[in-house]
C-alpha cells in the first residue's frame, strides 16, 4: 500500500483558440481547466482533469478540496473503494453536477497512479485491446459560415482527419439541411459525417430534422433533445430513423443504463471527465458492449484514446479543438483517421504547469 | 419592473444541538447554511437558503458566485426567465449537485422579494389553500437507544406532534422490527407513524423490510433504496405492501415525472433548498396532484409550511431538528400537529444575522 500523502489541485481559465459556439452553450470564449496532483507516500504522482464551457469551475474546486479531506491517508490502490466513499460523503450536497466533475478528475489522477507505479501505459493495464482508434474532428462550428465550415474541414483533412462531426440547431432547420448536404457533397458519399444538435430541440422536432437529414445519411445525430428525455432520445431513433449518440450531459452510470434499457441510444458517448471519472466511464463501456451498442467519447481525447483503446466495442473517438494541445508536452497525434494510445506510462499527458500558471 | 441590484452570499457552519445519525450520512455534527440576499434597484430585499449535512457548502458557494453574474441587472420579476438562464448558463458544469442548491437557495430570495414587494405571504402570493398545515417531527434517530428514542418522541409530543418518522437501516433488520414495534405500542395503534431507509437497502431487502414491518402499519417507508433506482421503489410498494416516500435526493422535475410515472412513489418529497427552489417545488406537487398523490416534503419546514399551505393535495410537512429556529426572529410553532403558515410577508423569516456572523 502507498497512503496518498498529498492531493493539489489547481485553477485555469484557458482562452480557446477560436471563439466557439453551439445551439445551448451560446458563445464559448475560455474554458476551464481544473487539474489534480496525487502524490502518495513514496513520491509517485498522477494526474488527473476536468473542464467547463466557462463556468462553475470554481464549484469543482471546492469539491475538489473536499476530496482532498475525505482521502486524506488513504491507499491510493484502493479506487473502488475511495470512490464510493467520496460519492456518499458528499451524496446530498452531491450527486451530479460539479460534484461529479471533480470526482471525474480525482479518479483520473488515481488511474494514472497506479499505472505510473507499475509501469504501464493506461490502455494495457485497463485490459488492452488495440491502440489504434478511429477518431473524428469534432467541430463546434454552429455560428460558421458555410466557406468557414468548409474551409475548416479541409484543414481537419489536411490533418489526418477521416470523419467529421457539424453542429446543427440553426434558428430554420433549412438552414442545416442545407449546411449538413453541402458538408456531404464536399466530403463524398461514404466519408463517415457526424451532427450536433446539443440538446436544441423537442423530440418531435428532432424527429422532422432526423428526416429532412436522411439523404446526408449521418453516422449519428448527437444529443436530440434534453438528457433526461430518454423516451424521446428512443423516439428520434425509432420514428427519425437516425442513430442517436448521447450521454455527454449524463453523470452516472445509472443514467446511462436509463437512457439505454429505454432504447434511446445507439452510440453512448460518456465523458471522463464529467461521468465520474476512468472507473464509471469502463462500466459504463462495459454496459453498452452487454446490450450489443459501440462506445464513443465525448472531450479529453487525450486519456480517452486510453479507454477506447482498452475496449473492443469501441467506436469513434472525438478530438475536440479546445486548444489543450497548447499546454501539453506530446499531445495525440492523427494520421490517417487514426490515433494512437502512446506506451508511455499512465495517460502519458505532462501539463506545462508554468504556461498553465501564466494564464492565472 | 425592479433590476437586480445586489445578490450577496453568505457560508455558516452550523452546530447542530445534538449530533445525529442516519443509515448513509453517518455522523452529523455541524450543518451548513448558505444565505442569499437578493436587493433590488428599489432597495427592496428577499432571502433564501439551502443547506447541506456537512459537506460541499463552498461548491454552493461558488455556484451562487456565478448566479450573481449571470442575473446583474435583470429584472426580479422574471423568475421563471432568471431560472431558465441560470440553468442553461450552468448546465454543462451543472444540472445537479451544488449548482441545484445554489439555484434553489436564489429561487427562494427572488419569491420572497417578490411577495414582500406585493406585501403578501408566499402562501397567498402562491395560490392560497390552507394556512394550517398537518406536520411531523422529523427525528434523526438511527443510533439513538431505545430509550432516548422514546424519550425523544416524549418531547416531541409535548412540543405538541401528532405525526412522528424514525430512521431505520440498522445492521440488523431484527433490530428495526424491535423499534419500529416499541415506537408503535408506545404511541397507540393510530398515531401516524413513518420511518425512513435513507437509502439503506437494495429494493430486495427493501421488500423484506417491509413486510416485516407491517404489523406497525407504517404511514410511509422513505428512501427504502437510492434514488436512481425508480424500478426498485415500485417493487417495494407493489410486493412490500407499504407506501413508500421519496424525493429528497432528486434534482429536477424530470427526476420526479420518471420516479412517478415508474409507480415508485406514494409521496413524493420534494425539498425546497434542492430540487431548484421554490418554482421547481410547486411543480413537482403539481405534477403529483394530476398522478393523484400527496405531497410531504423534506427540510426547510419554515419556509415550506408556505408551499404546503398553498396546494390541495398537501400532505404532512417535515419539522426537521437541525435547530435553525436558534437563528431565526420567529420560528414556526407546532400546535396540536398543526403548523401554521404565518401571514408576514413573504415567507416571513428573518435570520439573526450577527448571531450567524459570529459562527464563521
Ligand atoms: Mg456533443
Ligand atoms: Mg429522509
Amino acid at each position: 500500500m502507498a497512503a496518498i500523502a498529498e492531493v493539489v489541485s489547481t485553477y485555469h481559465r484557458v482562452p480557446l483558440p477560436v471563439v466557439l459556439s453551439d445551439s445551448r452553450h451560446g458563445t464559448i470564449e475560455a474554458f476551464e481547466l481544473c487539474l489534480v496532483r496525487v502524490v502518495d507516500a513514496d513520491g509517485a504522482e498522477g494526474t488527473g482533469y476536468t473542464v467547463t464551457v466557462g463556468r462553475n469551475g470554481r464549484a469543482i474546486m471546492a469539491t475538489l478540496a473536499e476530496i482532498a479531506e475525505i482521502v486524506a491517508g488513504a491507499d491510493a490502490d484502493l479506487i473502488e473503494a475511495l470512490w464510493t466513499r467520496i460519492w456518499w460523503a458528499l451524496h446530498y450536497g452531491g450527486r451530479g453536477g460539479p460534484t461529479v466533475f471533480a470526482m471525474s478528475a480525482f479518479d483520473m489522477a488515481l488511474w494514472d497512479l497506479k499505472a505510473r507505479r507499475v509501469n504501464l501505459p493506461l490502455w494495457r493495464l485497463l485490459g488492452g485491446y488495440e491502440p489504434a482508434v478511429p477518431c473524428y474532428a469534432g467541430g463546434v462550428d454552429l455560428d460558421f459560415t458555410l466557406d468557414a465550415l468548409l474551409a475548416q474541414t479541409d484543414r481537419n483533412l489536411e490533418r489526418g482527419f477521416r470523419a467529421i462531426k457539424m453542429k446543427v440547431g440553426r434558428p430554420r432547420l433549412s438552414e442545416d439541411v442545407a449546411r449538413v448536404a453541402a458538408m456531404r457533397e464536399h466530403l463524398g458519399p461514404d466519408f463517415p459525417l457526424m451532427a450536433d444538435a446539443n440538446m436544441a430541440w423537442t423530440a418531435d422536432v428532432a424527429i422532422r430534422a432526423a428526416r429532412a437529414l436522411e439523404p446526408s445519411r449521418l453516422v449519428w445525430l448527437e444529443e436530440p433533445t434534453i438528457p433526461d428525455d430518454y423516451a424521446g432520445h428512443a423516439r428520434v431513433i425509432a420514428e427519425g430513423g437516425v442513430p442517436v449518440a448521447s450521454g455527454e450531459n449524463l453523470r452516472t452510470i445509472r443514467d446511462f443504463r436509463a437512457l439505454i434499457t429505454a432504447g434511446g441510444v445507439s452510440y453512448p458517448e460518456p465523458d471522463v471527465t464529467n461521468c465520474g471519472g476512468i472507473t464509471p466511464f469502463m462500466k459504463i463501456a462495459h454496459l453498452a458492449e452487454a446490450f450489443n451498442l459501440p462506445v464513443t467519447s465525448h472531450g479529453a481525447h487525450d486519456v480517452t484514446v486510453h479507454l477506447l483503446a482498452a475496449l473492443p466495442n469501441r467506436s469513434f473517438l472525438e478530438v475536440h479543438g479546445f486548444g489543450l494541445e497548447r499546454y501539453i508536452d506530446e499531445p495525440l497525434q492523427v494520421r490517417d483517421g487514426v490515433a494512437t494510445a502512446p506506451e508511455r506510462p499512465g495517460h502519458g499527458i505532462a501539463f506545462d504547469r508554468d504556461a498553465l500558471a501564466k494564464l492565472g
